[in-house]
């Protein structure tokens, strides 16, 4: 590859999509052109890049000449029928949307914990999803010294990962309660305003939904250990962005939360917030904007003979989607460069 | 005791006191007489009862005269002050404080759970935490069949636990946010308006929450089973009714969520929603103002050789905190007339 790059991103006006392209400008990706892709639904719409509108075009088999790396962000359809267009027109994709996920020979990277995997693609490189990248950006250090044997998560997602639509329809809900009017409901199957949705994906067969069922499949994948057994509830609460996850996990190897504090103050991509008596710890509004996934209430689990209870905060479109993506890209560059 | 009782309620204009009186009519308690008590600061308030404003009369030790039920739903002080002298002058005091309840003298009751405990009382019968409550009435008859050994728990816990000044803030801070101005925060350590805090109640020195060990304690004095192990994380969301909670369970005996399904679906205080193909499951919007604990999302947890997940969600001003006193004040007549 060169020395800077031609870079295309499809779904480029979505929510990832838009923070994609701000965060290669903001983390000065070495671009020689951009390429804000759409289907054609969005075609008028624009995208800002390095000050300048940049009218998004419309994505058709031709889009990939001359690109190097595509961002796949728009939908698991799109993927699939354009992702491997644009691989055969030698571009190398990056994709943000489940489709090739648990693909056999697709890397499912997060750079933090297996970014070597990267140099063995075939065209194709997989950015999770955002509650499995903010369990394993700070459960693989752990992983890595005390060998993870259980994992139990509980999600408060915010509803920005879900679109604009979500976020517009939380805010009309609550322009029309307090106006005591009937708050349309449309994007969600129930209210999300004032409520807590213990649904966030299609149902499957046993019961779990496909984001439950993705977090462990993603995660055994990612921590390349089939042998860690993984349960997650997923529950999309009235928080515009943000997500937060509630962890209980055990280890083979017996561990304190001085173990937990020390692996994590050194580890890639985490920050601890974790001071009670000071009432420190991670928040959505706070962790909003940021990179970093946040940790706090670190305590022993009491209910297990060696367990760990924790709290982690992410953003769920910048580490969660887009900064995953971006730094898939660096690394992508940085090796092909060596 | 006589057939028709004279009732005090203390902490009357409270939220819970308030819906302790609203339940006493719903339910037709045989009253003779009610007398709503307050300390000094609340004086000049009034409750309705029988379609009759009741002025709120001053708590002092002379309050409790001819009083055969006292409801005290004040706050811990109140109640650890002025029980003692209500049960001298002959009192039954049902406390809905946290006070009492880990008394090793003083009965803790759900009585879909243990009701039996009652008639030992010695003058205090305490009604629990509501995050205990509903984790015990679904829980109680999976006990007593499948002998639990474990539960993991995460709460969505509303604001009106807090009391009105709580609900108060959501809204005020909404309005401000949406008028693009800075929220005030007054009652909650930050922001509860489009945020999560894991931070429900005192911290203690395990790091745990007091609220946190106190549904570890209370679950485990209910249940009357040392044995269960049981962590807790209690979370605050900004939904004004209604708590939910995300739990995993592991039981002694082979358990599948067809049992779980069989055995909840005769048991008092239950009811399951949960066919997830109908998007069916319990959600705080539609439990609030209901007096049973909904079960929903009841499947097997893949991460234990032997487990359970579900979703509870109950209203925590009724079965958690008003209705459950009520109940215990009706099984307490109810022995003493036999």
């Amino acid at each position: 590859m060169a020395s800077d790059y031609s870079v295309a991103v499809i779904g480029a006006s979505g929510t990832t999509g838009n923070e994609i392209i701000r965060i290669l400008k903001e983390r000065a990706f070495p671009i020689r052109s951009l390429k804000p892709l759409e289907s054609e639904i969005s075609i008028g719409r624009s995208v800002e890049y390095a000050n300048d509108d940049m009218p998004v075009q419309v994505l058709d088999k031709d889009s990939f000449k001359g690109i190097d790396i595509c961002f796949f962000a728009a939908d698991s359809p799109t993927s699939s029928v354009y992702a491997p267009i644009a691989v055969e027109q030698g571009c190398v994709v990056i994709d943000s949307t489940p489709f090739y996920r648990m693909y056999k020979d697709v890397p499912l990277v997060v750079p933090e914990v297996n970014a070597d995997k990267i140099k063995g693609h075939r065209g194709i490189i997989a950015s999770p999803g955002s509650m499995a990248i903010q369990l394993v950006v700070p459960l693989y250090p752990i992983h890595r010294l005390f060998s993870l044997k259980r994992i139990v998560v509980s999600t408060y997602q915010a509803v920005s990962e879900t679109g604009p639509g979500a976020m517009d329809e939380l805010t009309d809900q609550i322009r029309a309660l307090f106006c005591f009017n009937e708050p349309a409901v449309k994007v969600y199957p129930y209210q999300i305003a004032f409520n807590a949705l213990p649904h966030t994906d299609t149902f499957l067969d046993n019961a779990y939904t496909a984001e439950e069922m993705s977090i462990t499949d993603e995660t055994k994948k990612i921590l390349d250990d089939d042998s860690i057994t993984i349960c997650a509830t997923t529950v999309r609460i009235p928080v515009f962005y943000s997500h937060a996850e509630s962890v209980n996990f055990e280890t083979d190897k017996k561990i304190t939360p001085q173990d937990v504090r020390e692996v994590l103050g050194n580890a890639p991509g985490v920050k601890i917030e974790d001071d009670p008596s000071k009432n420190i710890y991670p928040l959505p509004i706070y962790a909003s904007g940021k990179d970093e996934c946040f940790v706090g209430r670190i305590r022993q689990d009491i209910s297990s003979d060696n367990g760990i209870a924790m709290w982690i905060v992410a953003d769920n479109i910048r580490k969660g989607a887009a900064l995953n993506a971006v730094q898939i890209a660096e690394n992508l560059i940085s090796i092909s460069e060596k």
